[in-house]
């Protein structure tokens, strides 16, 4: 018999103070989609009042599985709560849930609310109770509970018992201040369990001694049955409990899997590393690599010491299974391991080869070859797609460019302002028609690839929808002489994204030969002849 | 009477493991230049024998406050350490102390080495005690000693106790596989510990749940007294336990502070924040700015709910104060606060302004301008030196452009080679005096900044030591169509290196600005007048 653990997910509220952040609210529709699908039981959309976004976000109905929560300040003193504009507005909120956050250091009740300990229960009670009144699931988080217990377990105590006592489903532990050991968790948390039972006790963590996760943990060791966190540990400062590592630990480790059970499948479970990375994408952020099971090379072993033992049993040297968390194993240290490696890659963008085909071995020694001059394909796989299918023979000539120049010019113009001007010209052979073209553009990547995809001829229809989403530069190995990689991801009509790539010494040389390979992905796959 | 916790720095040879780290020899004498300012214990250089960068790291003898400390395999089974070639390599080399690596777990004795368990034992008391013999300390690190334990607990306790009978001063607990929970590295390092005395225990933890860190801490409150680690969390897969976030616990947390002595000192620890932005800049990696204690975002406060609080008592909201491991605060939110950070950032980089000078406020306003399109100066101190000693009228015009051109070209040659060519002309005006240089470059940034710094009259002496060593671009909105910034770093003939900034939509104007910056910063800081 296992016991409930609920996972609340602060990403769109606590994740939006993470420096370099700003969701829209089609950010934060597509994001809560994303969560929702993997089974977490409450999802927080944010403060409905503190900014246009939120306020929209919570002006209508939104249908989740899982508790669409608001959140907000609870009631000032000296009034009433319904006479509170902020929590008014909470309460019009289109949500299932609302969690209000108070203060439960003394210290902070005085300097930063300039209140009174007993006006600040008082504003817990309250709107606790309105907003339970008003039939909404209820929790409350209490600020800076540890420090607070730290220096007046009395009154931390009382504003969590107020809270649970005036209806709160649960009474959330914050450690605001991220400052907090796991052990000292452990130890106050099965403090509070003597006072408000541990099935309406939450936690909320903070990265600041990289201990969030453990923190998290010891927690629900200690009695709490709620862990609050973000997807990718985003949030303020070091950022908030990363769920992306918890929710795995929490399936998969024994020791919580045989005593608790969370909303969050097997099956869900496996996508987890696509939601993680599509978080990522969203914000336009790179994916941490090292993150822990979802990071790209969570799985991989570099050449070393391990290397040969590791061919033979790669099992015994991961601690769970990669595909139980949607991510794959990379073993790029032997012929074997590389042909294996290629055949899934190939798998994954669907072209299906014999194991024994002797075009794997081929392929193979290309992509190594070029992943040694700084190509890689690990985020383009449209250039790999390609690759690989030119060396089937499968990929037609569309086009070829004959040649290209690109000016940026800078000076002052007439009216005495420094302008500059980019310009391209581009000459390319579709069949026997030759074509040129030139274009401007705001730099000279922008101009060469208006100019490329000006006239194409005959494909010309077909790449009208073809839209530039995202340019990636990379200097690999330092110094303005060393070599460009460059990624572009492009998005068609049909809304399909891929991503291609181009590495030169020489920038332009690298951004159209991402150009020209994305053109031609979105004939080959569109199955445009010649 | 606190007790003595040693601090085992494996940056240099587990951190070499990580996907796209690749140490030179050089980059190793610097990495181990800086761990050793810091206090760190001992500094395991790299694994001679097995590569040719760590064979020449220890043939000669390097000085360090730390052990410096080679790292090898036991000797094989049916060889004596004598006759083992692993073995004999290590004992050549030039280091103070010798870390062995062992197996623990008997299944990877059988399947990873083929080798029996009593043989595996022999392997262990013999090349500890050779190593011993020839008067290295040394230390034996089990190898998956966590897993071996669950599976065979009395086998992964011999192997631990024959190291410590047969002198090895430390005994290394490895959780390989990176998947122990703290409560369980708990609980077997007690256990342990009731064999091998604590303070002869190490722990070397992975961070694949993302408890390297509480794993670490976990072991030293159940008895190790020797922590493995690497600066910012370097290592395979997710890393390793992360001395950046270890060391300050251990000295700004009362719980370790009080029990435990490190040889990092709280002087030392000021230096902690740049010896982690330096190890990165020399693995050309961006700083991970959430990183716990030593990010730039870890003691930044978004304008949020805390905001106007934060504004009153930023130390309440801090759990240890950002000088102590030389961060600083960031609180973005108002006038106050960004003139305090303005001033702080001027006396950083040498210029002492009057907190009342009106000229800090424009200054301000200019850096929030500034910043708003896309200018980072966190990164560029050069750039940001300019700015303020222009606004304060004292950076003279060395130089003006009257503008440039750069061209680049792809075509077939006469030998039917697909050839680039990229040219660049720059017309400038030193004084009275018109030049105009022209020259070629591997790509249009290196073409540019070779014809800008071909004739610059009578300031080209000056410049001639001026040397660019990094080029980094980052596309700030995505979309080709977005802003560019590029950060330039640059280096002279006195060895001093200074970082530059540029923004612009066009990647050549950004470029551009960077260069014409550093150069004017060169005569600004070498004092030339004009």
């Amino acid at each position: 018999m296992t016991e409930r653990l609920y996972l609340f997910d602060t990403t769109l509220r606590d994740g939006a103070q993470t420096t370099g952040v700003d969701f829209t609210l089609d950010d934060k529709l597509k994001i809560a989609a994303l969560l929702d699908d993997l089974g977490l039981d409450y999802i927080e959309g944010g403060y409905p009042g503190a900014n246009p976004t939120d306020t929209a976000l919570f002006a209508e109905k939104r249908s989740y599985r899982a508790g669409f929560t608001a959140f907000g300040m609870t009631k000032r003193a000296g009034r009433s709560a319904a006479n509170d504009p902020g929590v008014a507005a909470l309460l019009e909120a289109e949500a299932d849930a609302i969690c209000f956050v108070a203060k439960a250091w003394d210290y902070h009740v005085h300097v930063a609310l300039g209140a009174t300990l007993d006006e600040n229960l008082e504003g817990i009670r309250d709107s606790v109770a309105a907003a339970k009144a008003r039939g909404f699931e209820v929790m409350l988080d209490c600020e800076h509970f540890f420090d607070g217990f730290k220096a007046n377990p009395a009154y931390a105590l009382t504003c969590a018992r107020t809270a649970f006592e005036a209806g709160a489903r649960w009474v959330v532990l914050c450690d605001t201040n991220g400052g907090t050991l796991p052990e000292e968790v452990f130890e106050i948390v099965g403090e509070v369990a003597r006072h408000v039972p541990g099935d309406h006790l939450g936690i909320h963590a903070h990265n600041d001694t990289e201990q969030a996760v453990a923190n998290s943990l010891a927690a629900v060791r200690a009695g709490c049955r709620q862990i609050q966190g973000t997807m990718n540990g985003l949030g303020e400062r070091c950022g908030n409990a990363n769920l992306a590592s918890i929710i795995p630990t929490l399936l998969l480790k024994t020791a919580y899997a045989e005593r608790f059970s969370i909303g969050v499948s097997a099956d869900r479970l496996t996508h987890l590393t696509s939601a993680s990375r599509r978080l990522d994408e969203l914000l336009n952020r790179s994916p941490n690599r090292h993150a822990p099971y979802v990071g790209a090379s969570a799985f991989a072993t570099k050449a070393g010491i391990h290397a040969s033992a590791v061919m033979k049993e790669p099992e015994t040297y991961e601690h769970v299974p990669p595909a139980s968390v949607g991510n794959r194993r990379h073993v790029l240290v032997s012929e074997q391991a590389g042909k294996s490696n290629v055949l899934a890659e190939l798998e994954r963008v669907g072209l299906t080869v014999a194991k024994d085909d002797p075009r794997v071995a081929r392929i193979l020694d290309e992509v190594k070859e070029r992943e040694s001059l700084g190509y890689a394909y690990e985020g383009a796989d449209a250039s790999f797609f390609l690759l690989a299918k030119r060396m089937m023979g499968e990929v037609p000539v569309f086009f070829e460019v004959e040649r290209f120049k690109v000016n940026v010019e800078r000076r002052w113009n007439a009216l005495g302002d420094l302008v500059s001007f980019s310009e391209a010209t581009v000459k390319v052979k579709v069949g026997d028609e030759e074509l040129i073209s030139a274009a401007e553009g705001n730099g000279p990547i922008n101009a060469l690839d208006a100019a490329l995809r000006k006239d194409l001829g005959k494909y010309q229809r077909f790449i009208e929808d073809l839209e530039l989403v995202d340019f990636r530069v990379r200097i690999l190995n330092g110094g303005t002489g060393a070599v460009t990689r460059v990624l572009i991801e492009s998005k068609d009509g049909q809304g399909e994204t891929w991503t291609t790539v181009g590495v030169s010494p020489n920038i332009i040389d690298a951004s159209f030969q991402a150009l020209t390979d994305s053109i031609t992905y979105k004939l080959v796959k569109d199955g445009v002849g010649i």
